[in-house]
């Protein structure tokens, strides 16, 4: 994508909106990993990895602020590119860590058998890592045809993934307490819905945006797709391991 | 704005106000977390957003120095704007964030039911939110006109929020132990104050403040409202949850 029809506006506001996300990371990381004394034992290793997710999130945010920075200058009044590329890998390096530990988060908080958590978080783990190494050449790519086969490649383990959540998960779903069944549903459903908006960011500048309003677009997408899927992700894992935590209390003393 | 008739007198004013919030909330975030080990488990979550408040502060009060500074140049004993603008949206990002997060602070250590707490963060919060959107615009306008305009839309949710937390909250206040009556009903009057000082000092540039007054003038009111509203309001916080707790525990004892 070309960075040189970035406007001074577009620049501000993307650079926003990574400080932005910083803040958030960085809060969501504190909450919790603070927060995992008010859990169940079984609850607190969930936590520490919604924690661990944020954080790299974090780490992540301030070198994509810091090399978004580093593309431009702004002289005379007028911005520029520096000729320094801005780096698209920190967002699928950390992609590439943090979308399987959000299916283990998940996994976790559902307090399945142990052989059923590995066997799935495994299955899970590796399709997720596929799909991000399939996206990166086509997000580095010039040419949309080349884009666009690996947005096809990519989709393939995204539809295994959602159809193991879906169909994989259905009994595992129905083995949970009736006080948290909804949440855990609405956790999955969160899943499905934040991932599925990568792809569509990823194809906006197929489907018709260009030069500096296609960047700033894919840049702000996949930042507001980073906040809703690891940080409010993250408080739904919470609320759940919260509540389960109290409801194994209540049984225990009744 | 205009940052062109800054004195350097003005300039060093501003800056240290920065660099004494940097450590101010830094301060604040370490005590919160801290003493989180000194009340009773119902109050911690309270503790630790009073933590998460100050700690993102003290990101944008490290950002906001860092472009203040970067916004100007000493050259042959003057001082003269670099060109690079002075970030006006790291307060509203930070504002964005942290001014729902007041209000849940206050609501959990009221310790309302479960239903009322998410019921009132909600509204409060999303009040909060969009309060601090409807500034923005005003903010960085440069016609005082356009200032006033979005002032004025900004005070409806502000006002809304002063009517919830005086009447809506009137009864859950009278709920409140005898001994701590006081201080959330300090913690409540703590909050419309400080939160008034902001449309305060938002307006200092209509009133008359022009040129480098108005610039540091109106950095100066925000950064004491900041230490206000999250910093000495998180201490109140933090006295109201020491105090309930000890009153559990004796009520639990006897």
């Amino acid at each position: 994508m070309n960075l040189a029809d970035i406007t001074m506006g577009q620049f501000d506001l993307v650079f926003n909106a990574f400080s932005f996300t910083i803040a958030v990371m960085g809060a969501a990381t504190a909450f919790f990993w603070i927060q995992r004394s008010q859990v169940a034992p079984s609850y607190k290793t969930a936590l520490t990895i919604s924690g661990i997710v944020t954080a790299i999130a974090l780490y992540h945010y301030f070198r994509i602020a810091d090399s978004w920075d580093q593309a431009f200058v702004v002289l005379n009044g007028e911005i520029q590119t520096t000729g320094k590329a801005f780096n698209d890998a920190y967002r699928y390096v950390d992609w590439l860590l943090t979308v399987p530990l959000l299916l283990v988060e998940l996994l976790l908080v559902m307090k399945l058998a142990r052989s059923e958590t590995i066997s799935k978080g495994l299955r899970l783990g590796i399709a997720a890592a596929i799909m991000v190494v399939l996206g990166y050449p086509g997000e580095v790519a010039d040419d949309n045809a080349v884009r666009l086969v690996f947005w096809a490649l990519g989709m393939i383990p995204f539809i295994y993934i959602v159809y193991e959540l879906f169909v994989g998960l259905r009994e595992s779903l129905a083995r949970q307490p009736a006080e948290v069944r909804g949440l855990v549903n609405g956790a999955r459903w969160l899943t499905v819905l934040t991932w599925a908006f990568y792809p569509v960011v990823f194809l906006l500048p197929i489907i018709g945006l260009t030069g500096g309003t296609a960047v700033a677009a894919v840049q702000i997408g996949y930042t507001v797709a980073d906040i809703l899927a690891k940080a409010a992700f993250g408080v739904l894992i919470y609320f759940i391991a919260v509540r389960k935590s109290e409801l194994e209390a209540k049984a225990a003393t009744s």
